[in-house]
């Protein structure tokens, strides 16, 4: 029997899915509740006000620079519920695996979803295996749900409704990055950089600011669709609009060297470490300052400011004096890159 | 445009995307918190005790008589929760879409959850849609996540460790029904009978019996494996034994004679509306009664019982008057039965 790939049989509920389960889940997420092996893992959470996401993840390839895609399925889910202003605790993982998949692939992803969960202070306590046979998935697709607990100060945080003129928006980092990062993974390309995608969860580095009585008004990360896509969704149908300053946006030099190559405008690449805040005037410089002493935010940035000026709309005042609006994309953006 | 298929671009996190949130998962799935749109649900549950699971399905074909890959994913997942003894309430699911699925196909689908998901009073709360270039997966596949609130009186039943000798088992009703009626919607087997499956949640079923004061000590789904592994798992390493009776094994005409063609034994056959009670000598007569008044249980059978002979084994009084060891299934089952 071939021991070093995954076969069918290892999705049938029989011995092999046990030996699956055992050599691999067990091990790597080992925890009080998970080990109870029941159809359903029981969670002692401090109330009954529950913060719930679920996300699948098809990202093709399924190993890039900086990450793969069990640390893309922790870390993604970890940070939609962090952006809720929800603590995150409990991760299920959904595994659909292609027949033939090598054994040593799946273990290095199933580390790597163990020391991020690790890392965030996350436990997985749930999962499942189902095997289909070559060529009906493309390798390894992963869904991860999550459970948290709502901070009830927090609790309308992902609706901005408390946003006024003059608010400063923030972000994290360099933008950019994963979907450029993805990009060259798939060799289709011929770009010599290596650019590192930024996949990593935040919900320390959240749980940071939000402990103070710092005024933070709206949170999102900007994953498919990017910085864009976020602050579009958030003008719409607002009394605001939105003023980008470009010159202020943190593109590293190779990330905008691609993009000018490829046609792509870095605001609208997908992120999978980043997220968007958007913080009262006074307290923009305080958050900016706790973003850049952890290491998840060392090159935050105000980008930009909520204006009266254009309301509904994001206008970018660009780096040789004029202004452009910012619109939604309709078209065609990368596929799988989450 | 092509407008009755599913596009690449469905997926982007874009215009499309949010066309078919609005369009098929908001009309279908509505209810409050659905409709807020945020990237993690917000619910209030009685309590912090919280059962947490996750499934996904990948069945094939998306459509078989008697149900449909949502129908599937909607009731395993609640009766995933239901048979740890816990009231399931909230569901996520996440789509993985093949590019080119028709619009119509996708539609039943989902008209199909909502319905099963308001059969068995639980609402759809979260979601995620990845689409995936043609080739990359089979049409569909979709995982779903539930969370429910723990029955802090039947918190231990997934254990069975109350079991006592002379305890009965029992089941609601034919077995076998799923895997046969999968393989028949196959067209890979020439045979005409047509085999509905029985796919179905059983939450309020269990609900109503867990009000009371019945002694009922176990309960587990026979899914993957069938009634065989179920109580193959339930009796190792136990110091009692299991004692089947075939002639009390409900098991259609049509189903026998399947089986019998196919060299299926369908103690090992997938169900996915059946639950494996043990419950106290002295109730069995009254869990029957209950469950044979219920549409879900009309043709529930007591099949065996407890015993102290054999311990840690599982064994079967054949209609012939022979006993034989039911062991675990090592080998290949069908696959893609859920």
């Amino acid at each position: 029997m071939d021991k070093e790939h995954i076969l069918l049989d290892h999705g049938s509920g029989g011995r092999l899915t046990h030996n699956l389960i055992n050599d691999l889940f067990f091990k790597y997420f080992d925890n009080e509740i998970i080990r109870k092996q029941t159809d359903s893992a029981f969670l002692k959470l401090e109330s009954g006000n529950v913060a719930f996401t679920t996300d699948s993840y098809v990202v093709k390839p399924i190993f890039f620079p900086g990450g793969d895609i069990g640390k893309l399925a922790v870390s993604g889910t970890v940070n939609d519920i962090a952006v809720t202003g929800a603590d995150p605790q409990y991760l299920s993982c959904g595994f659909i695996i292609e027949e033939g998949l090598p054994f040593a692939d799946l273990e290095k992803i199933i580390k790597s979803m163990a020391k991020e969960a690790g890392r965030c202070n996350v436990q997985i306590v749930a999962g499942d295996t189902k095997v289909v046979e070559r060529g009906a998935c493309d390798k390894l697709f992963i869904n991860t749900s999550g459970i948290g607990v709502v901070n009830k100060r927090y609790k309308d945080i992902s609706c901005g409704e408390n946003i006024c003129i003059g608010d400063k928006i923030i972000v994290n980092g360099f933008i950019a990055d994963h979907g450029i990062a993805i990009l060259g993974a798939r060799n289709e390309l011929d770009f010599k950089a290596e650019i590192r995608s930024d996949t990593i969860g935040l919900n320390l580095l959240i749980k940071d600011l939000l402990g103070d009585t710092l005024k933070i008004r709206f949170m999102r990360d900007p994953t498919r669709g990017g910085v864009a896509t976020v602050l579009c969704e958030l003008a719409r149908n607002r009394e605001f609009g939105i003023l980008l300053d470009e010159e202020s946006l943190p593109v590293r030099e190779s990330v905008k060297g691609v993009c000018e190559l490829l046609g792509f405008d870095p605001l609208y690449v997908a992120n999978e470490g980043k997220v968007i805040f958007v913080v009262a005037r006074e307290d923009a410089g305080e958050v900016l300052r706790r973003l850049q002493e952890n290491v998840l935010g060392r090159k935050s940035r105000i980008i930009g400011e909520i204006v009266h000026t254009n309301p509904g709309s994001v206008v970018l005042q660009t780096s040789v004096g004029g202004k452009r609006l910012v619109e939604m994309l309709t078209g065609a953006q990368l596929p799988r890159i989450c």
